[in-house]
């Protein structure tokens, strides 16, 4: 398996970058891809269900992707890198690393609202694509632990934390938080919340940054 | 689905109570069962290759579960179960609660590391057994949370924690924490770790250390 990410995307027939239209259709594509892994789970799911979904020919998918399991694999690649936007675009407006830390799992989990096919999809992964899953959790962790590793340079977060250990830590915590409160919570009507409960969101930041608060000797000499 | 945890196996041909040999069997057909699913997944396993591989004949089987589905639900409150005994087990040696914690995720970490499928296992439940995945999941917290919220009465860790949000938090990271450090680790001849790092269950402790410990302003007057 070979995994391409962060990079244009080619044709899988031609190996050259996609024009406008063609990343418009591969976008299709994926959004297809999500909702009929997630309603189907990847067994049930075919490639001629998604082109169903997505309104394109049959023939057109092999212009994009050479099989399922490339077309699920892509979809691991696609919501983590929006996962991940959505968690840096909710820290851009924070001003410091404590704070940022709340307001990228404010981040996480309005996406985790919007995009509930992300659980199962990740779940699937470790059976359907374990190389994909581990990437999955490794981008999210390294771009955590960069941002925790500057905070501690600039004393904004203890010094004594692992900041290895602590990304993932992090990661655990957002993911059950996420599964709890918004997978598994219905309103009376049965439905979904739209987003997360606030106390909730306070109390899993306040317990971050808890954990993260320097020592109150650290930095005096600042 | 209905589920008689933590009382007694009974018979599923006979509804009595199992003898002790009949205990024996049952608790040789669980762990094939958990080898079986473990290596092949649910779909690929089979009645018949579960009882083969507890060397049981195929008829006795029933005489304890109705279905595959039965006994891979069976499994996961059976590893729940055991992998709840260990952390206890763990934490009895504690002197106050933020050892305690740090000692259970220890036991975690040990039966993780001798019962890889338990994560394999959980991650399938999802899609076999979603009700099943709830209780594991739920049991594990409802302890914690009783732990946490006792220590929150007697003054040693923060009152301002919201308990339950906590309690998720902390499993979340637990279960990161294990599968990178475990499931995923591998030594120079690439085998799973045995247990896992000091360094690693040392850097997970102090954050959980940090995140409960009372503020210094806290219980002084105690």
């Amino acid at each position: 398996m070979t995994i391409h990410a962060d990079t244009p995307p080619v044709s899988s027939a031609t190996g050259r970058p996609l024009t406008k239209r063609g990343q418009e259709t591969r976008r299709r594509l994926l959004e297809a891809a999500e909702q009929v892994f997630a309603d189907l789970g990847y067994h049930e799911a075919s490639i001629v269900k998604i082109t169903e979904h997505a309104g394109v020919a049959l023939g057109t998918f092999y212009l994009y992707f050479d099989s399922k399991q490339s077309i699920f694999e892509a979809l691991v690649i696609d919501l983590n890198s929006r996962v991940r936007h959505s968690m840096s675009e909710a820290m851009a407006g924070a001003t410091n690393r404590i704070e940022a830390e709340g307001l990228g799992f404010e981040g996480f989990f309005r996406f985790t609202a919007e995009h509930p096919a992300l659980y199962r999809v990740v779940r699937e992964a470790e059976f359907v694509s374990p190389a994909t899953l581990k990437l999955h959790y490794e981008r999210i962790v390294d771009g955590y632990r960069a941002g925790l590793d500057a905070a501690q340079r600039d004393g904004e977060i203890a010094a004594e934390l692992d900041t290895e250990v602590v990304a993932w830590a992090l990661m655990g915590a957002g993911e059950l938080i996420g599964m709890r409160y918004l997978l598994w919570e219905r309103d009376a009507e049965g439905r979904p919340p739209a987003k997360i409960d606030p106390a909730v969101l306070a109390g899993m930041s306040g317990f971050i940054a808890r954990a993260l608060r320097p020592d109150t000797t650290e930095g005096t000499d600042r």
